[in-house]
């Protein structure tokens, strides 16, 4: 028969959220009757509000008519290109450096192929796992070193000793710097002036930022930065990932965008703008013309006022879970600007704290060695739930 | 700066409907007047019809109420997994053999990447892009060869000669097989017997077919097969494409799955199943869920009829123009059982034919050379218009 990818070898097991999934469905089965709360996965919980939904029922509705229908849109709606560039950019970019795709992870395993299998790549530990096993499976990340590491692969740690923001110094030169702020999983927020010295370092190290902005309507300081753009400088060594997914609720409706601007290029000087637009055309088909209806009214001022109501409801979330924490001196950061809470148990083996956690508690939560070796003794609490199951897990927690 | 991926360099210089595109802008230019018609680019044109259509409203309409709300999906919905099985495969397959894709294209291309660089690979010739440029892309074409071909793909030659079915004996041993029936772009679907040689052809070497199914639902003759998995044999050496997008009028929607059955496996003995569902848990998110609920609405008994309708009027119009070209006493394949018409030339450059089709008549075709060195006298002719833009074409041609 055919051969396998041999990369595919080189990948951990499972998939985190599979895996976390299946270790939840082992538990129940053994516990019929537990009632278990999932603070685990970052899937959101809360219908999509009335003004947005209305969107996609509309864009819907108009795909059975003559005059509202369309099939392909390729790089997508061009009114949605332009709101994206006018709401998250304040209009820098021009329509066609703004591609809607069907979200940030799939956007980032397509990204993956803009650059040779040589390109060494840089992570914040913890960090987002696609990243990585996209790397591994194009056969960019070398092979296992030590640990669940991967020798072609540069660990950043982010821990409370650094305010979870790494050295800067040991960027590879000529290298892609996944970076992602608000952070998954750590629910920190770089300030200006880091991301000012990241756009820096990537400049001086000709290296290349992809940022992951997948939860900046979830800032609510006003000094944080939004986007890797609002750095001088940052076009010329940054794209960044976006997403409708946790702020409008769209998880499931597939709904993001990349925004690659056209100054980038490789060191042999060809354009990463037109290269990623070849990608976009020969191996994707662009996102749901409905979603990007949904993703119009979601930029529109009802709409906006709508993502900032939900994205405060689930940071409401986030305000008990630390609250919880805190009481029980459980040291944790996030929560603030971000809806995940990420806390620490010094010394222990965050597996067997979340089963401890699942066990004691029934509450489902993300061991931290599932983001990288710096998670090790950490546990991720996400905020995406009703509010009547988190309060119960509060409550459940608090014993 | 970071380096490009060098597989890019590899491609030729542009996806082929993005240059046919930009050869009608620059018509249409130069001659303002022009009433340009397409029958170039395989995008539906019809609204989707009421029942299928209610079936997408009611998914976007669920999504803003508690009850209905859902987010990440994975692999699809269950019932529509089931419900896949049911109508397409006799129920020949459990739920978690179909997974719920964006489209058939979005998953070709990660399809690729279940394999090793150095798996050979075979195309029919002329054959769909993407199967060539992903496999470029991942690195897995070899060096440029003759013409516009690549060293490490070997093409099977698919002719009036042969009647549009290749020589089977040219499939390297441990390769992955393309095979696209309804044929893109020549319109002909294989015989029963004929796919029985493909997978006995395919078990004898140790190849694996990746079966591309898009246009099944065209199919009229009663005995011509709608899937490889109508022949026995085929789960030890298949996996079929397929998509809602041309039947049910999806394009712009996104919606589609890919079967891969259980017992398949690679040489070194594993599962081809499991690797898949690590792919996709890894690189992508799922379709969305409105468009699953549209899929549901597409295969119930309501959704089937609308499809047939839908399917109907399409291959009315394929045959407004064949019997047009047949009166030009232009020698052509397809347009019974699909919705292309391979129109011959001999001797002549397709892309000569394209441009004076569009001069003389201001009628957009696709050159056959896009497709492949055996296109190289062809002209695609799509049926995929409204039908006033249909006759008139037609009438154009005529004259």
């Amino acid at each position: 028969m055919v051969n396998r990818n041999p990369n595919i070898a080189n990948l951990k097991a499972g998939y985190l959220f599979p895996e976390i999934a299946r270790r939840r469905r082992e538990y129940a089965a053994a516990h019929p009757d537990a009632k278990i709360i999932s603070l685990g996965v970052g899937n959101t919980t809360e219908p999509i509000l009335p003004h947005i939904n209305a969107g996609l029922v509309e864009g819907a509705r108009r795909l059975g008519t003559v005059e509202g229908y369309s099939g392909y849109q390729d790089e997508g709606l061009p009114e949605l290109r332009e709101k994206i560039s006018a709401v998250f950019y304040g209009g820098k970019f021009t329509a066609d450096e703004i591609f809607i795709s069907d979200g940030a992870k799939c956007d980032i395993g397509r990204l993956q192929l803009l650059f040779g299998r040589g390109t060494p790549a840089c992570v914040q530990d913890p960090t987002y796992p696609v990243y990585v096993d996209g790397s591994v499976l194009i056969g960019a990340a070398g092979g296992t070193g030590a640990g669940s590491t991967y020798s072609g692969i540069t660990y950043l740690p982010c821990t409370a000793e650094n305010g979870f923001f790494p050295d800067l110094s040991r960027i590879p030169p000529k290298s892609l710097v996944y970076f992602c702020s608000p952070n998954n999983p750590t629910g920190a927020v770089a300030a200006k002036k880091q991301l000012a010295s990241l756009v820096e370092t990537a400049l001086a190290k000709g290296s290349l930022i992809i940022f992951d902005a997948a939860y900046s309507e979830f800032i609510r300081d006003s000094d944080l930065p939004k986007s890797i753009f609002e750095i001088e400088g940052a076009k010329k060594c940054a794209i960044e990932v976006n997403s409708f997914s946790k702020p409008a609720g769209f998880t499931g409706v597939r709904l993001g965008w990349t925004a690659v601007p056209k100054e980038l290029r490789y060191e042999s000087g060809d354009s990463i703008h037109s290269d990623w637009n070849r990608i976009c055309s020969t191996i994707f088909n662009g996102a749901s013309n409905i979603a990007q209806y949904g993703g119009l009214a979601a930029l529109d001022d009802e709409g906006r006022k709508e993502i900032r109501s939900q994205t405060d409801f689930y940071l409401s979330n986030a305000r008990l879970i630390r609250n919880t924490l805190q009481e029980k001196r459980i040291s944790c950061t996030g929560g603030d600007n971000s809806p995940y809470i990420w806390a620490h148990f010094p010394g222990r083996d965050s597996w067997e704290v979340f089963a401890e956690i699942l066990e004691k508690y029934q509450v489902v939560t993300t061991p931290g060695a599932g983001f990288g070796p710096a998670g090790a003794d950490y546990v991720r609490f996400s905020a995406f739930g009703h509010r009547a199951d988190v309060e119960e897990a509060c409550a459940r927690l608090r014993k």
